[in-house]
């Protein structure tokens, strides 16, 4: 193949995370000059600036690059223009809104990034909901031109969508048809679940290439208005500062600046202030510690502002973020992560108190809260095997016990680690606290308490009982909030011989093993779209009837038809 | 490789789904002699019996062929022994209850054979599952020896589990860590959902090939008891006797036969005599036609037992449930099934009016209900393009037109088919009726309408309202019953463009598409054993790490360890 896409060999290049607004090169954020509680996200995708060689990004398709600086502008959005209740979605381009993901990029991409791509890419758009329904910052998909596969799934994640009528432009989700491959950020999930478009309708839709548009996309819920060219521009505009009327987002000053995150990297890991990950690549393995803050807690939730993205809290997640996709992207043999928190207990409490009481009334403590939240929410979709180890000097208490509640084991050590140093006091010990029940839910919209005791809400209860208590290890046995609580004589050879099993396993089977088990209990929309929607596409990528080089993929744009195997499976 | 299974050509041998239990090879069904409300289904597998060549059946592994014969004893408990209130699973062999599928069997199948098997196990167990629920008929699994991988999962279907103790006997679940693929008849999702088995603990056990045995297995509820050796046989009759004595098993009479069908079948079709297939290879599809009752309706349920299973329900559903089975084994290429009903819908309502008014009181009508109910779920679940065709002279009312809304859309002529025949009475009809409301639930709990109309419960109550009315095809569109509604002058060209369409898009996307728009709505086990966990296996499966010359499957038993691809995807 000539459009070999990404890489050649089937490895994937490094992806680094870090944007800057001022160098954006496929996306315009504009504060709205008349009234700055709207703000503009313009997507005037460069064709020749594609993440790697080998394709062109034309007709606003996009890739990973164009996706990093989308998440770079949703996150910027909630943390440095706090005024901005509603942010309008459009195109710089006339007659076409988005193309969607870049086939080429695609046909080309191994099967890792494609996955990784798709996942990325419905976290993105899952962030946009959250800010619509958390942080008062109602996102609204202004189609002026047509939006097909990719391109209406990104309206999808917005809360309205209008769409222009000039006669041409359509929503589209032309990927089963043309390309042999389902829409992989979560389009039939949406339609269905959240547009509440009638399934046989839905059928129709997902197999018609050209799409459906005017009064025909209305009546069948794939947008919400259909507007004249010619009333667009103001009509578009009423929407976004009726929005922003609507809005709830809080008040408390100016919005804070993110810098460039101060990390170091090297052969052997990354670290940064607050986190580190030091890689065993005999074991497969990456040792992740997150320390817990190194300083008092701020007296005032001015103090906090001007602390800014030094706030502990704050630093923390944007660094623990980055390392997840750092990781996921560029480690992809590092099969299991071990989780260790550092530092006191009573310190990291006072932080999340803080955040805690001003949550709901000031925009910076929220947005703390929902971004902690939004980066569990990442590690519960991460297809690595994550083992918590708590020991003597950790801090796994309320908002950072959840790190451990969303590892796959927990394993708590009973006793000291030093024998020289066997004090009470030094022993391992966890927290619960009110955060544990109800701050930070899962993608399936339950705690992460209540998927581990699905089915016993007795025990939930019983485990409010024990907040703020110092829970050691037999009791967190006992209570089920760990896995096992090996002594320290057989501390090392537990954990030493667990990790050399794990890593042992094929890959595939516990990727499908922990997707299943880590979202046990009720489901929602983004849990069907991780769950169930992304399996099928996973599926599908990996068939030759898309992938190989006869399939859907590969032959589109050359003006020949996909070869099919077409035995039903 | 030397053992290539089923074949080795990647064809897969025709299947055929007919058992008569005296020529059982596997099972050895057993109506307690002592008590006649108890059978014992015994596992007693023929290692030379295998399905098809290339593989022993030791260890009392399965293949599909031993399935099938199970499948048989669940149909035959409930319609030939209706006086059974409670069955006993277990094993012909003390210290060996069942190891699971047969891995030289899955190792050397063809995609779609590993598949299709997982498939048609996972709808006998929830048939299991069924009969305990609906039936008065509820199982126990006596497991008398080590049940590992599938054999650990037939336990799981029931609705308890006695483990012996004999210092030696566990339950486990060795795929992940042996096989490197996922339990494939829904063991993680009934683990952590139906025996609430705590996450983190369902990681340890899946990952553990010896399994968990004694009391352990006990305090993780992976089973309901331990029974030690000597007591054995008589808690086992105890705990048999005491569910038959709460069965809710309904009266009625003695059982029925369940002869040999009445099937013809050449290359081009399958006759039987409510149902009919035709197949159109050159345009991947079979055109299916359901009769409705060709004469009148008996006069008494004492009457519908003479008739047995010549009574026309549970004729013809006996019929559509082999036709289901033996296209998706044998037609793989026939991608799409084109259901049309030919018949007098007055008469087709007597039926489902004599059923519905006893299914409640009488063991014989509650069964046949079920089984349709059962039926209609496989269609939910077949990887085929099901499109309903509403022609003058059909008759989809009430359970029929089930049917309809079970596909993925449904044409309705909107006149009649000849010219010189255009009387009003001539035009197609559809009727609602009450059993469009609850007897039928799909997999994930709800009605096919509630379904389809998800979000929207007035318009489902709506419905209600034109219960019992002949509905003409601008009205069923109007009330959302039909996708479209051509006219006479389209009609032709119409579903022949929509078909041929069909067909030339790619078998793998059409699957996956279908698998989520299908499943619009809540979720239970059964729709995420389905959905979740078979997408995920499907993955698996397909992946080198599985599948492939080096992968885990086909070095199991060689001595030899797998060699993975280590990237996680």
């Amino acid at each position: 193949m000539t459009d070999a896409g990404p890489t050649t060999d089937g490895e994937s290049p490094a992806v680094d995370y870090d944007r800057d607004p001022a160098a954006y090169r496929h996306w315009r954020l504009e504060i709205d000059a008349d009234d700055p509680a709207v703000a503009w996200v313009i997507l005037d995708v460069d064709p020749d600036g594609g993440l790697v060689p080998g394709y062109e990004l034309k007709m606003n398709s996009y890739d990973l690059g164009v996706d990093i600086e989308l998440y770079d502008i949703t996150q910027r959005l909630r943390f440095c223009h706090p005024g901005v209740k509603a942010v309008v979605l459009t195109s710089a381009t006339d007659r076409n809104f988005c193309a969607g993901a870049n086939i080429r990029m695609l046909a080309g991409s191994p099967h890792p990034w494609k996955v990784n791509f798709c996942k990325f890419t419905n976290e993105t758009r899952n962030g946009i909901e959250d800010a619509t329904a958390h942080s008062g910052q109602t996102w609204i998909a202004a189609v002026n031109g047509t939006a097909a596969g990719g391109g209406y799934e990104l309206a999808l994640a917005c809360e309205q969508i209008l769409l222009i009528d000039d006669n041409s432009s359509t929503v589209a989700l032309p990927e089963v048809p043309l390309l042999g491959v389902l829409p992989g950020t979560g389009g039939l999930t949406r339609v269905t679940d959240k547009r509440r478009v009638r399934k046989d309708r839905a059928d129709v839709f997902a197999t018609k290439p050209e799409g459906i548009g005017g009064r025909q996309a209305v009546e069948w819920r794939l947008v919400d208005e259909v507007i004249p060219k010619r009333r667009w521009d103001e009509t578009v505009r009423e929407r976004a500062t009726a929005a922003a009327a609507e809005s709830r987002r809080l008040p408390g000053g100016d919005g804070i600046a993110l810098p460039p995150l101060d990390r170091t990297e090297t052969a052997d890991g990354i670290t940064y202030r607050h986190v580190r990950a030091a890689f065993d690549r005999d074991r497969g393995l990456v040792e992740i510690t997150v320390d817990g803050p190194d300083g008092g807690v701020p007296t005032s939730i001015e103090r906090v502002r001007e602390l800014g993205a030094d706030f502990w809290p704050l630093a923390m997640t944007r660094e623990l973020d980055d390392l997840i996709l750092r990781l996921r992207s560029n480690e992809q043999e590092l099969g299991t992560w071990v989780i260790r928190t550092r530092g006191d207990v009573e310190d990291a409490l006072a932080f999340e108190h803080l955040i805690e009481q001003r949550s709901s009334s000031d925009w910076l403590a929220g947005e703390i809260r929902h971004y902690f939240k939004r980066t569990l929410k990442r590690l519960d979709v991460t297809s690595r095997s994550l083992i918590a180890l708590i020991e003597p000097g950790s801090c796994f208490a309320g908002a950072l016990l959840e790190l451990a509640l969303a590892c796959d084991r927990q394993y708590m050590l009973d006793g000291t680690l030093d024998e020289d140093d066997s004090e009470q006091g030094d022993e391992a010990q966890i927290m619960l606290t009110a955060s544990n029940f109800g701050a930070f839910p899962m993608g399936n919209g339950v705690t992460r308490l209540a998927s581990r005791f699905h089915g016993d809400d007795d025990h939930v209860a019983k485990l409010r009982q024990e907040t703020g208590r110092r829970i050691t290890a037999r009791d967190a046995l006992e209570l089920g909030l760990v896995t096992d609580a090996p002594d320290d004589i057989d501390w090392d050879d537990e954990v030493r011989i667990m990790l050399e099993e794990r890593a042992s396993m094929s890959p595939d089977a516990l990727t499908g093993m922990e997707a299943n088990h880590r979202f046990v209990g009720p489901e929602t929309m983004e849990s069907r779209i991780f769950g169930r929607l992304t399996a099928w596409q996973n599926w599908i990528f990996v068939r030759p009837n898309a992938s190989g080089p006869e399939g859907a993929l590969r032959k589109y744009g050359t003006g020949r038809r996909a070869d099919f195997d077409r035995r039903r499976v």
